[in-house]
């Protein structure tokens, strides 16, 4: 296995389930619910900012082809696409990624304020 | 006041913090942490799935900008950048609006999983 954990799905072709020039997608492996997938670029960059044009339209071009994969096969009420930068902010792989979270009624009892959950206490206002 | 909120703060000039040709931010009017900012489509959209690759270019070009701003003025340790999409993934304003949400180390006890924390009890792995 290579040194970075993203780097080394890279060469695990048979779970990549979309990609493009600049960026591949996966199923996380620890999913928050049915149908979360990841988007990362090809190059190890550390996170969201470091991330040229290119690479920032290749993952949302594979994100908006996700969306229709997971919508025909799991039919979620909605989704949260969110990106953590920085140990700080919950960053546990340091090669950017990007989550695409669908998200179900009732998953939990209230969802308003979705990824202002990051700081619990003011996710709701 | 518009009957969407985003599209009537289209019109607030003075509190419009950055702007380009199709996208505009401000802060965040009830902030998770110091210098939360909202980035917004001009046009009237629902959610980041109906934007047009000149907005989310738009969006991310002001969000690399903000960046720059919030490093000087508050220094923070990392940042979570995110969107819900739809009332079931926290949506309560119905025009696209991604959050771009300083982190501070310290600001919760276990910030490893971030976005994930959409579902709490799945946040951590």
């Amino acid at each position: 296995m290579k040194e970075c954990l993203f780097c080394s799905w890279k060469d695990e072709k048979e779970k990549i389930i979309l990609e493009n020039e600049y960026a591949f997608a996966r199923f996380d492996e620890f999913p928050v619910n049915k149908g979360h997938v990841l988007f990362m670029t090809k190059r190890h960059v550390k996170d969201f900012f470091g991330t040229t044009l290119e690479e920032k339209n290749a993952i949302f071009e594979l994100i908006e082809k996700a969306k229709v994969m997971i919508d025909e096969k799991y039919k979620p009420d909605g989704y949260n696409i969110g990106m953590n930068c920085a140990e700080a902010a919950g960053q546990s792989v340091m090669h950017v990624h990007v989550h695409l979270i669908p998200r179900y009624k009732g998953d939990v009892a209230n969802p308003r304020g979705g990824v202002r959950g990051v700081v619990p206490k003011n996710q709701n206002y």
